[in-house]
Parts: C-alpha cells; sequence; structure tokens
C-alpha cells in the first residue's frame, strides 16, 4: 500500500520460502499432503456452532482425514501402514483448521491406535488395526480416572481374571474412580482402551490396559458400560469427552493387550519385564508420542495466533505520530506492541527447532534407523515431557498475548483467536499437568547427576567453578561438535559484543543450568539429612520447576543453533540469527535476576540486556510479517478477517472518505 | 474430615466473619442486598447456552434487575435515584453469578445511563432518566468505531448541524467509522449514546454525545439505522454486541447531550469550556465510572475463581506421600500449588482494598461530601485508569492459573472457572486498552513530576538520593499519617526482620516509583532533546508502562496497610498481615532483578525475599479456605460442583470401597 512496504514484500517472499523450507524439514511433504487434504468447505473453521454441530462437524472430518493416507502414517506396514513415526507427529500438529479435528485424530489414531500397537501383541494388532486405520472402529483411550489423574499407577478400575470362564471382569467400584474426560467416549467411540488393575489368582499386578467394546453397532451403550457427558467444556466442544463406568463387565482373556503382561488360560500371570514399577513406566513410555504430538500442536496454535496478530499490528494504525502529518502509526511501530509479539514469536522459531529435533530422534529410535540405548530413551521421554509444558505454556501465552494485541477484534469468535486460545488451554493438563511434567523431569536430571557423581554426602564432590561443563549432566542434544566449537570460541566476559554471540550464549545457559540442578542436588541432599524426604522436596519446589525450566531453555537453544546451522539461504540465516539472539536474550532478561544473584551478569550488563531486546525487536519488526508467513500456514485455515485484508480494505474507504471530504 | 481440619473450622468461620466485614466494607449493605436479590433459578449461574439462549438470559435476568433498587444507586434523586455513586459501583461489581449480566447492567445503567446523566442537561435528564432507570428505554453506548478504539479523538462519525430544519444529520462516512462491539446493540437497545463530530456553521467542535434513538417499539430497526452483530465472541455472549452504521439520521437538536456543549437554533456553538482539548477530556473524565466499576468487577471473577480452586485444592488428594500410610496428599498441600494460588489471593486482597478507596473518594468528591480539586480529581482518575489495568490483567491471570490448578475439571464448564475466565478475558481491552491505559497513567505522573520540579534542563533537578521522598510526585492516598509513621520507624538496610517490616516495605516500593518516574523523566528529556519525542516516547516503553506498574504496586499497598488499620478483630488481623506481607514480598520477588540492578537488594537478601515467599505460602495454607470464604460469594453464585462437596463425596465413597476391598 506504501512505499515502505514494496521492498519487505519483494525481498520477503523469497525469504519467506526459504525459512518455510527450513522450518517443514523432513517431513515437508506430509505437511504439504495436510496442507492439500485439509481445504475446502468441510474444514474451513467455523465460528458459533453450538456442541452438537460442532462434534458432528469433526466427526465429519475425522471421516474425511480416514479415507486419506493421514491415519496410516504411525502404524506398521503390516497393518497397511506408513510406519513412519515423525509423519505421524508432524500431520497431527497441522491440523489447526480446527484443534478440535486435532485432539479427534490424536484420540483415534495416536491414542487409542497407538495403544492397541504399543501394548498389544503381534496378533491382537493384525486383529484391531486394520479397522482403527480405517475409522471401523472408533475407539477411546480409557486411562484418567476423575479420582487420579496424574497419579496414574493408583487407578482404581479392576480387570479380575475368571479362569473358570476365561473372561476378566472390568469394574469401576465407585464414582471417583469411574473413566473421565475421555475423548471419543460421549458420542462416537466403540471401544477403549481401557487401564485397570489386573487381578488374577489373588495378586494384583498393577495398571494394565484391555480392549474394552463400549457400544454396539447402532451407537448403544453395551450391557453394564454406562456413559456419561463431560458436557461443554472451555474449548475442544468438537471432542465429545466422556465418562465410562463399568458395571461388571465381562471380556475375553484375549482383550488384555499383552505385549508387557498376559495372563494364561488358568490365570498364571507372566510379563517380559519382571519389576512391576519398570515394567509400568515401559508401558506409559511406549505413549510419549502423546506428548510429542501435543508440544507440536500447541506449537502450531501458537504461530496461528501469531500469524493473525502480526498481520493485523502490521495493518492496523491507532494514533498519530506528532509532527507526522496526521498519518496514523501502525500497531507493529509501537515498541510496546513489538514486546508483546516478537519475543513470542522468537521462542516459537526456538521451539519449533526443539520439536523438530525430538521427533526426529523418536522416530529415528521407533524405526530403528538409529536405535537409541535405554539411558538415551529415556532421556528422551523425559525431554519431552519438559518441552510438552514449556510448548504448552507458551502457546496458551501467546495465543492470548496476540488475543489482547488484537484488541475487540481478538475476542470476536469469527476472528478465530478465542478458540486457539481456548482449545489450546487443556494442552497444558491433558497427556499429563505441566507442573507435574516439570516434576518428572527434574527428577531425571537429579538421577543423572546423581549417577555422574556419585553420592552427594561428601562435600567435595559438589564443589563446580562457574562455566565448568559437567558431561554427566548436560548431553548435548544436536550438533555437538558445533555447540562445543561455538562455546569454545566464546569471549571472555565483557566483551561488548557477547551478549549476540552465540557461544557465550550457550554457555551462559549451560552454566544456569549446571548451577541450579547442581544447587538442588545439594539442597534436597542437605534438607533429606533434617526431614522427611516429601518435606524435602515440596519446600525446594519452586527449585525442582526452575531446574526443569532451565534444561529446556537449554536443550530449544541448542536445537535452535542446530536449526540455523542447516540453513543454506543467506538471507534467512541472517534474520534467524537475529530471532535466536531475541530467543536467547528474552530468556535472560526474563530471568536476569537469577544471573544478578548469582553474579553471572552485573547490573550494567543486565540493563545492556533490556537494550539488546528492544534493538532486536526494532532490527526485526519489518521482517515480522515474513517470520509468520514462512509457517506456512494455508490463508483458509487462518481464516481470520483481519489477517486476511479486512483491516486494509476499511483503511482504504477511510483514506477515500477522509479526501472527499 | 479429618482431625487437622477441624480446628482450621472452628476459628476460621469466626475469622471470615471478621474479615468479611471489613472486605464488604462501607457498601456492605448494598452487597446484601445484591446477595439477596441475584438468587434462585432465574440468577443461576447456567453453562452451555447457545448464544441467542444466553442473550434471552441475561435479558430476563436484566428486566428483573430492574425492579429491584439497583439501577436507582447511580442516578440523582430528583429523577428518582439514590444518588449514591459508590453503590452503584459496588453493586455492579458484586454481579458474578454471570458476567453477561454483570456487563449489560453496566451498558444500560452506567454508561448509556450514565452519559445521559453526566453529559445532559437537567432537562435532558428528567426527561430521559426514569425512562433509563425502569428499563423502558433500553440503550446503547455508542463510542468505539471499528477504526478508532483507543484514539478516541479520532472517531469520524459526522452530525452535521442543519439550521434550517433544527436538526443534526448523524452519519457513518465508512465502514471503519460504523460503531462496533456496542453492547446492547444486536438484540435489545432501542436508543444509543452515540459520539459523533459535531460540526455545525461550517466547524467541527470535535467529539460530542448524542442521544440517537435506533429501534422502535417493536425492536425494527429504524430508517437509516443498520445494525449488524458482532456474533460469538470468547466469552460474554449473554452480551448482544453489535454495530451500528448511520445514513444521514435526523435528530433534533435537543439530542444532543448539552452540558458541555451546545447549540443555538441558529447553529452558533457554545460551550461552558473554551479549550476543546479540555472539553474533550472533561467529558471523557465523566465517564470514569466505567473503569472503576470494570476493576472492581474483575476482582470479584478473581475473588469466584479463587474460591473455586481453593475450596478444590483444598479437597483433592493425589499422590502419597512417601511414608505417609498411603494417604494421599491434599494439593494445597504441595508448595507449588500455594505458589500457584496463594500470592494471586494476596493480590486480590490488596486490588478489593484499593478499589473500595478508590470508590470511596469518588463517591465522596461526586455526592460532595469530600469535594475534590482539579488535580486531585485528574489524580483519581489516572489511579482509575492503572488500577483497571492492573485489576483485570490480575483477575485474567488469575482466573487462568484457576483453571489449570482444577486440571481437567477445571476445564469442564460446570465447573465456571471457563466461562470466569473467557468472560473477564476482554476487560482488559474494553474501557480503555491496558496498555494504553497504563501510558496514560505514565504521561500523568510525568507531569506530577514536571510540576515539581519544573524544567529538567539542568541537571541538578534530577539528582535524587535513594530513599528520599518525592513529596510532588508520591501523593499518599489513604492513612497518610499512619504510613509516614511506620515509614519513618522502618529499620535501617541489613535487619534480619525488616522483610516483613510494613514501614521497610512501604519505603521499599515507594523509593522504587521514584527512582523509576525519575530515571523515566531524564530519559525522555534527554531522548527528546536527540530524536523526535515519539521516538523517544516509543523507544521507552517498557520503562512507561513499568513507571505505571509500580506507581500502581505503590498505591496498593497503601490501600491495604489502610485497611488493615481499620481492622478491629485481632486474629483476623493477624492473618490480614501476613497476607499483606505475601502480597508485597511476592511483588518485590517477581521484580527482583530491577532490585538488584539498582542495588536495593543484595543478592542474598533478594534470596531472602524467596525464601519468605515460601514460608508466608506454609503459614497461610491453613486459612486458605478461610480467606476465600472472607469473599461472601454465595454457593449458588460459585455453582462448580468441584468447590461445593463433590470431590469430598467421592473421596468418601472411595475410602468406602478401599476398607471394603
Amino acid at each position: 500500500m506504501t512505499d515502505t512496504e514494496a521492498p519487505r514484500e519483494r525481498t520477503g517472499d523469497r525469504t519467506a520460502e526459504a525459512l518455510r523450507a527450513l522450518l517443514d524439514g523432513r517431513w515437508a511433504g506430509v505437511r504439504d499432503t495436510v496442507r492439500e487434504r485439509v481445504r475446502g468447505e468441510l474444514f474451513a473453521p467455523a465460528a458459533g456452532l453450538s456442541m452438537e454441530e460442532h462434534r458432528a462437524r469433526v466427526a465429519d472430518q475425522l471421516a474425511a482425514i480416514a479415507r486419506t493416507e493421514v491415519p496410516g502414517y504411525g502404524f506398521p506396514a503390516e497393518v497397511g501402514g506408513a510406519g513412519d513415526f515423525g509423519a505421524s507427529c508432524v500431520a497431527f500438529e497441522m491440523l489447526v483448521a480446527d484443534m478440535s479435528l486435532m485432539v479427534k485424530v490424536g484420540v483415534q489414531w495416536g491414542l487409542f491406535g497407538g495403544a492397541i500397537e504399543a501394548l498389544g501383541t503381534d496378533a491382537q494388532r493384525a486383529e484391531h488395526l486394520p479397522g482403527v486405520i480405517a475409522l471401523d472402529l472408533p475407539g477411546c483411550f480409557a486411562m484418567t480416572e476423575t479420582g487420579h489423574g496424574s497419579d496414574v499407577q493408583r487407578l482404581r478400575t479392576t480387570a479380575d481374571y475368571d479362569p473358570g470362564s476365561g473372561t476378566f471382569t472390568v469394574h469401576t467400584p465407585d464414582e471417583a474412580a469411574r473413566k473421565d474426560y475421555i475423548g471419543n467416549a460421549a458420542r462416537d467411540g466403540r471401544a477403549a482402551v481401557v487401564f485397570a488393575r489386573l487381578r488374577t489368582r489373588g495378586e494384583d499386578h498393577g495398571v494394565h490396559a484391555l480392549l474394552v467394546p463400549i457400544r454396539d453397532e447402532e451407537g448403544r451403550p453395551l450391557p453394564g458400560v454406562a456413559i456419561g457427558d463431560c458436557g461443554p467444556k472451555a474449548g475442544l466442544n468438537g471432542v465429545d469427552n466422556g465418562r465410562l463406568t463399568f458395571d461388571r463387565v465381562r471380556v475375553p482373556r484375549s482383550a488384555l493387550l499383552g505385549r508387557y503382561g498376559s495372563v494364561a488360560e488358568d490365570g498364571t500371570y507372566s510379563s517380559p519385564i519382571d519389576d512391576p514399577s519398570r515394567r509400568f513406566f515401559t508401558m506409559l513410555g511406549t505413549l510419549v508420542r502423546g506428548r510429542v504430538s501435543v508440544a507440536g500442536g500447541a506449537g502450531t496454535a501458537a504461530k496461528a495466533a501469531l500469524a493473525v496478530a502480526v498481520r493485523y499490528g502490521d495493518a492496523r494504525r491507532q494514533f498519530t505520530r506528532p509532527g507526522g502529518g496526521g498519518e496514523e502509526v501502525r500497531l507493529l511501530d509501537y515498541r510496546s506492541h513489538q514486546r508483546r509479539l516478537l519475543p513470542a514469536l522468537a521462542r516459537t522459531y526456538a521451539l519449533h527447532f526443539a520439536q523438530g529435533e525430538l521427533v526426529a530422534a523418536l522416530h529415528d529410535d521407533r524405526t530403528g534407523e538409529r536405535p537409541l540405548d535405554e539411558h538415551a530413551r529415556r532421556e528422551l521421554e523425559s525431554r519431552a515431557a519438559g518441552l510438552k509444558a514449556v510448548a504448552t505454556w507458551h502457546a496458551l501465552h501467546t495465543a492470548q498475548t496476540c488475543r489482547e494485541a488484537c484488541g475487540g477484534a481478538g475476542y470476536l469468535a469469527a476472528n478465530r483467536l478465542p478458540q486457539l486460545r481456548a482449545d489450546v488451554d487443556v494442552f497444558t493438563t491433558f497427556e499429563g499437568d505441566n507442573t507435574v511434567l516439570l516434576q518428572l523431569l527434574a527428577k531425571a536430571l537429579l538421577t543423572d547427576y546423581r549417577d555422574a557423581f556419585g553420592d552427594l554426602d561428601t562435600a567435595g564432590t559438589v564443589r563446580f567453578a562457574a562455566g565448568q561443563v559437567l558431561e554427566g549432566v548436560i548431553e548435548r542434544t544436536a550438533a555437538r561438535s558445533l555447540i562445543e566449537r561455538l562455546v569454545a570460541a566464546a569471549p571472555g566476559r565483557g566483551d561488548a559484543e557477547e551478549l549476540r554471540d552465540r557461544g557465550w550464549q550457550l554457555r551462559l545457559l549451560e552454566d544456569r543450568e549446571e548451577h541450579t540442578v547442581a544447587g538442588l542436588a545439594r539442597r534436597l541432599r542437605r534438607a533429606g539429612k533434617a526431614g522427611g524426604a516429601f518435606a524435602a522436596f515440596n519446600d525446594a519446589q519452586d527449585h525442582v520447576l526452575r531446574a526443569a525450566r532451565v534444561h529446556v531453555d537449554r536443550v530449544v537453544l541448542e536445537a535452535f543453533v542446530a536449526g540455523i546451522d542447516r540453513c543454506g539461504d543467506a538471507e534467512a540465516r541472517r534474520l534467524l540469527e537475529k530471532v535466536c539472539d531475541l530467543y536467547v536474550l528474552s530468556l535472560v532478561e526474563e530471568d536476569r535476576a537469577w544471573f544478578l544473584e548469582h553474579e553471572r551478569l552485573s547490573g550494567t550488563r543486565a540493563k545492556a540486556v533490556l537494550q539488546a531486546v528492544d534493538a532486536l525487536c526494532e532490527e526485526l519488526r519489518p521482517h515480522a510479517r515474513t517470520l509468520v508467513d514462512a509457517f506456512g500456514l494455508p490463508d483458509e485455515w487462518l481464516a481470520a478477517p483481519i489477517a486476511l485484508g479486512a483491516e486494509e480494505e476499511r483503511q482504504e474507504t477511510q483514506m477515500g472518505a477522509l479526501s472527499e471530504s
């Protein structure tokens, strides 16, 4: 529209393409497939549907997806799938046109089908998975109970084996043990993978999974199965969450998904894993894809929200510039607006690279391309937990910021932001409550720490110099040699340019993590001696959560650095370097109290970080549109009129009216 | 249920009563009236309504409210009101049973009626207000346009006076100038106070308000008035927001609300205020009640969300305590859970006192009990702007935190949190975008600063020692002598007990404000010399917003201190002192980077602040339930099953099932 825009558009389009190719990454073809398949009237975002209308629409969309190659991505070739773990994660995360569809896809093929795949025997897979893929057998993943969500080990639904009839009796002892919040249960599911305590020959073998039919062909609940409806929710109302109560429902012995535990006809229990606790966590570990996918889906919600808000902020004007000849200022030219959106944009980029790296590593392990040892696999599972927490909170915060940045227009359902925000909200809770996940990650970090340093009894083992690399704790995630080179080449303290030196930044986050984890280990050790373990861990909660967070920050930065290294386009790379600077320095700005308290930054230096964030906002502002275009989200999915030219059109008619008057 | 609970309940009830009396405060009778009137089937929170059902329900509720004393509170006795400004604010803020009703009440009697009252002549009030109060004339407040919301001075709807016919022609020149987001417009409004540029005799006199009929008795739009519907929104779907477009609509000369500007038959314009800019801001200033009420309403949303989450967290158990004999731990016994809810609870208390103080001061000015000079009135208006921003962001953040703290249950509409969160969201945008309001406040602080210190050209005027009190900038808001006494008696630095010394805390926040505002003044002055005023102000945005925020923090603390001083009950007072400590120290914790950078706290001291917040969480945990009960929100309004015993019942049946098995 004006002269200042033209150059951005010319150079921006090419750079956006280069960025998009980099972001699309290894599964670019899958992303394009989803872009191609999810279009047209059936998939257009629709605002203002009633819950029933929304559920029906999403069910129709799911049926349409079932006719594509998407459902097969994650399943083995033997049952008609593509055996492509990464593709299944990436396809899921792209379904932002309606996040209810995203979640419904995740429930059917990720959780329900994924549980049969991960926990079932070969025979069970061959029997059930073709129907699951084709959506002939719509199902649920019935793990959470009303009384126990986070503490899965204490689920209370029971499955008692009766050798006489060769059946299990699945039973809900009381309301606290009913299955709750179960997606696909209230309306569409015909079967459920039910997690229940397996009891046989008078012994409780802990939580196992059984495939239990819940509805007949006509959709009526089967005898003994009571199905409730969770009713309207804050978001995701296209997903039919429900409650399942089992009143002594009998299922055959073959209903037990038998990979990690089975019961012989006479009731004898056997498992390839002897230790019940290890068995349980191995079973849960196979379900890691859910967490990974949720983090990816949250990332796409953040991208979509930013695409809407940045486009609007780039077009919308408010207040005149003093001495500016009456021309009104674009929102994105205000520093306050930049500071709301651009650090969030930078973090969205950073998390994208971390997500991509995690998906690739899990894929290579699952497919056997680069199998991992158990320790490395456990590390990835912990990382998935931490990344899920950080990514979903980030997405929620970003969607909210974008809503506010669009003012009243951002509150209207037509502009997509309300739905994105409300939908992504529960991503912080499902597939593991974020706080609980961070605690898990912190415990894993402490275990690594103990493994590396042994018992902390003697004071000698816990003294560290700043900057010292603890190989045992800090496991570099990608591009190991590149990162080590950068760290080694980092300037010493006090260099004026160091704030934007990548090696310095890497070392700063690394040092923070080492110090935080080591300090936590010392603290728990000390406190553990004085009082009970619970009190010690509870008193240190803030420290615990912090250790997990700073670990994720460091891992994410390393993935970002590795991602930039893969970028062949010079212009795109220059831009990414700044985005990465903004990512790190806005993190440091947020946490500068810690850096000051621990004398990692002087007061002067901390103020310089603030100024650097300001400067980066200004430098990136002209490229904001390019950066969101690079996400490659079709206009059809964004759908928000304010992001698709409505504001520009209004300004033109206003200009016309003003010049006439 | 257990021994540990019994003592809390015995002492808690009495303390909760004492606290409630203090919180109910000066307009306790009004609060009780609303508690009495808003009950029963008609007012019960209802989840899952369609937009049309919700609008109809709220319209019925509004009609019921119209039959009570509530609408009259804010109007003068001459037109049948009570002339009780404070009562109108307090009644509004209590309507949390459905925030759509709260907003609809605010639109009809606060904004629409309030504009006629504030901007109309005596004759206009006498003519219209009785019908407004009785809801015979349902109306809208049509200020915001699609193209201009925050920048009200640039509204573009026109009102041209024609001496020939003695009428104004109200006109919308183009889509950017249509009235947008207008409450009561899409369905119910019959008239609107329309803000338009008044033009007569070839001269534009700026924005004025006219009373324009928009629908006939049958509810059909009048000729020339096009009424659109904003459709579904993130929340508040019981409010019928719409769009108004005027196509050369003629209204009589008497339609102009004439208190601050009128047009004679021949088209001569006159006003009691000569300066157009001062006139405009005087007109806006009379509308301050909207902002104040919104802050209060947001506060009640935060209270309701906390009441639900604290009650649930006090009952809900998850994970066993190692060595705890299998008993599961209550959520609120986890430090991480305490840290999510208790600082938010403390801030909610603090803001309640600040809100009460502001309402009382405005009331006393309006009713003439303690009239203010223009400077003091302007200060209150600025404070209202800042408090609105801080209170609404706090409420939004708190509602979200409470939702997450209740896990999946918090995501279900039945448990109220989704609606509270979604409704209060737009409170951060309407009645002034929060960021814009903080900028307004900061400008006012800078003006005060300039007034107090004159031109900043000479370096000599801008040198300050830490701790020096700038009387010109820091105007104590309440209990002036009490606060000065506390500050004077504060211990010096380094005293081990100082973190909980009120005088030290007051001085800390005061010092931060002085330093921040003085630094901002210097910075703008310096930058203003170097470049343009816009660039200078824009570059300093972060500093600008920060100045406003730290000002509000200090004002809120002083109000809290004054509030505690009014508390006659020793037990309640002891509790409040801790709540106040938690309020201040969690603020300091959040902002400890600043205190470190500016050498107000040492690293050791800053860590002690973290520990003090932890300790206060632990000390307040047993009283959390008491503190939320003291809000005096009837169970009927909370309505959430998880807050009303459902969780306890489930645990009892679970205990029963476990002891049987």
